[in-house]
């Protein structure tokens, strides 16, 4: 298990008071906090080591270059890929989908074909394909949840038809918590030869992933999630489909000649990498994910299972509290509505003066929220440096919301 | 005029040795290093004030998305935009071009429809518009420098047809330091109702950009080389094109509501940012904008052609260099070559030897490189802080390549 006190002092920001009582962040499925090891990464390869990549010969471009190339095998490590040469470096999800509509679907798909995804993706894992929806016909096929907030990958793949051109389905939902058995669908998309992307952005944050495992064609990370600063990224993606693609966005570094009437595209990964990338934000990625599997994704996941379930009891006690999404095996993530008059945004109002910080809205999930009949929520989640006490002062918040609402 | 002692002071890095010398940094053409401000900014940023933006209503998210919003009307007052409405945040001048070319001509221009671009263009500005001509067959006209590297704008406007749907043109080379009177061709092209996108990656580190003054569609710019952090940027985007243009990247923010059949787009500049932003690394160019503005841009502007004027006195003393451009006017860049055996890459490696970081290759600017016959330059970039005894380090690692190859 983590020594969660020793893991809290790790992040600066958590020392801070928010209107004079101490911060409880449980805001994390927006966006982490950062450890000292990461800020401190940071500062170095600007204060002493920074210059652009992959052009140049001096020192600094030396150093530069391999700091930055070096975080494609630490998230290759971290994902379980294969190469290194798997995986795309990005400024995070959102691009990463992008890549693979724009590179990967536009130039594939027809009219009537069709996306299998949920409603509970995330905007990122729907934009993209609202885009093909309505620039080339292509058909989406939505999946909903059961009841409980559970995504069975039977369901899922019953929506496949003779005509299912890629299943885009998130490893976690960002609103209800769940966890789906990506594997399970990869695996049985495979033999129908579909293929998969999944959105990791939540799941690669709580759980071990392996995406050999997995099976899947594409999953998809964001760096400011996983503790790393926000502008970085990347997406996995299986050779055969990154044989396929072609180049998203133009510029340097993803070319190898251009001339007047012809360009020579570079080796792939690097051809869908166009331009200066995000040089220290990815540096300051590998820092993250490095302190990740330092502590042990098995023990991030443990300590955030206890912590779940012990916000599953404390919550649970609350009678007047709906929690949206209860299936088995839910990551820490509590979307919920008070009885009566309290808004999620006076909710997250009265919250804040207490120092705990939760999300209010739509949380990038429309189709969800139409699906639950729902207008807004309140969000609580949680990380690895989160703790009982934090638990407890939204226990506490709540009540006091009750109080004042009811 | 700069005190160019303390402003060197201003920059960490400044101080540091490579090999066992000073670093003599003359690659900020590629990237610039960071004044003291921005790596505190950031710093802050992370450890005191972090959250996602747009969508929380908790203290945190408010102080960050405040921090983050404000460098859109900093941005605007850098360019002198009429508003930050007309502003789309990025990660740089490769996104801002390329979001030019999939969200406004591609969905517009036709089989034989012209661009018009210079041959000393970025392959930032070059290989967005072959995708056009390789998807959808648009022709790129291809315009030339004279001989000393001017361009003149009469030259760009004779190769405009009726045909003609974009002037692509950089306002100041990367290679040749050329400074590109963008004014006039913006003024002309009006005339004929030819939009102009200007790449002012280069420009806008050397010179006060007044957009509105200037004429142009699109300013294209980019924040590590303004001294700001890698993956910031932005482009300004006349309001009549704003509204002509469709979304580019899908994901949260660039909407207003998501449903299973329908999107509805969130108003522009808006619209066009997808995804959680690079937040910090906006509110670090910032601080870099208002750093630079601080000193006062024709202060830096004053300072850098006093600078240029000695280095070009100092490397015209070297009869066996031959420097690429010496159109009036030219920014602080000197790509040069050395008669004889030297090659670009052996420069290079010995001026690193002494300390001197310059780049060797093509520059990102291969069809410039096709017309100056040449394989590959070294090149000097000068940045604010440089001062006279950075050029005589170069002259002395000059004629000791001299010596050495010769």
């Amino acid at each position: 298990m983590l020594d969660i006190d020793t893991v809290r002092r790790d992040f600066p920001i958590l020392s801070r008071q928010v209107n004079g009582k101490p911060l409880v962040y449980l805001d994390s499925g927006a966006s982490a906090q950062k450890p000292r090891i990461v800020l401190d990464t940071i500062q170095r390869a600007y204060a002493e080591e920074y210059s652009n990549v992959h052009r140049g010969l001096h020192t600094l471009s030396t150093i530069s270059t391999e700091k930055y190339e070096s975080t494609r095998g630490t998230i290759a490590r971290f994902l379980g890929a294969a190469s290194e040469d798997n995986i795309v470096m990005n400024t995070g999800t959102t691009e990463g989908i992008n890549l693979v509509a724009y590179g990967w679907a536009m130039p594939r798909m027809q009219a009537g074909d069709e996306i299998v995804l949920s409603v509970m993706e995330h905007h990122a894992n729907i934009v993209p394909w609202h885009f093909l929806r309505e620039r080339q016909g292509v058909k989406l096929v939505w999946v909903e949840p059961d009841p409980d907030g559970s995504l069975l990958g039977d369901k899922v793949l019953e929506a496949v038809t003779d005509r299912t051109r890629l299943i885009a389905i998130t490893h976690m939902s960002n609103v209800l918590g769940t966890v789906v058995d990506v594997a399970a669908i990869s695996r049985a998309a495979r033999e129908r030869e579909v293929p998969v992307l999944v959105d990791g952005s939540q799941a690669a944050v709580h759980l071990p992933v392996n995406v050999e495992e997995i099976g899947c064609d594409f999953y998809a990370i964001t760096g400011h999630k996983l503790y790393g600063p926000s502008g970085s990224g990347g997406i996995y993606i299986r050779p055969e489909r990154m044989a396929e693609m072609r180049p998203f966005m133009g510029g340097g570094d993803m070319i190898r000649e251009v001339h007047r009437d012809r360009v020579e595209y570079n080796d792939a990964p690097m051809r869908f990498e166009a331009g200066t990338p995000g040089i220290v934000q990815q540096i300051g990625l590998g820092a993250a994910l490095d302190y990740m599997m330092g502590l042990g994704m098995e023990a991030i996941a443990a300590h955030e299972r206890d912590l779940t379930a012990y916000a599953t009891e404390r919550l649970s006690g609350l009678n007047w509290l709906n929690v949206q999404g209860n299936a088995p095996g839910k990551g820490g993530i509590f979307s919920f509505t008070i009885e009566g008059q309290a808004h999620a945004h006076d909710i997250s109002t009265v919250l804040d003066k207490k120092g705990i910080a939760v999300r209010a809205g739509q949380h990038c999930a429309g189709p969800l929220m139409d699906h639950l009949g729902l207008s807004a929520t309140c969000r609580a989640s949680f990380a690895l440096y989160n703790n009982r006490a934090d638990v407890d002062a939204l226990v506490d918040g709540l009540e006091l919301c009750h109080d004042l609402f009811s």
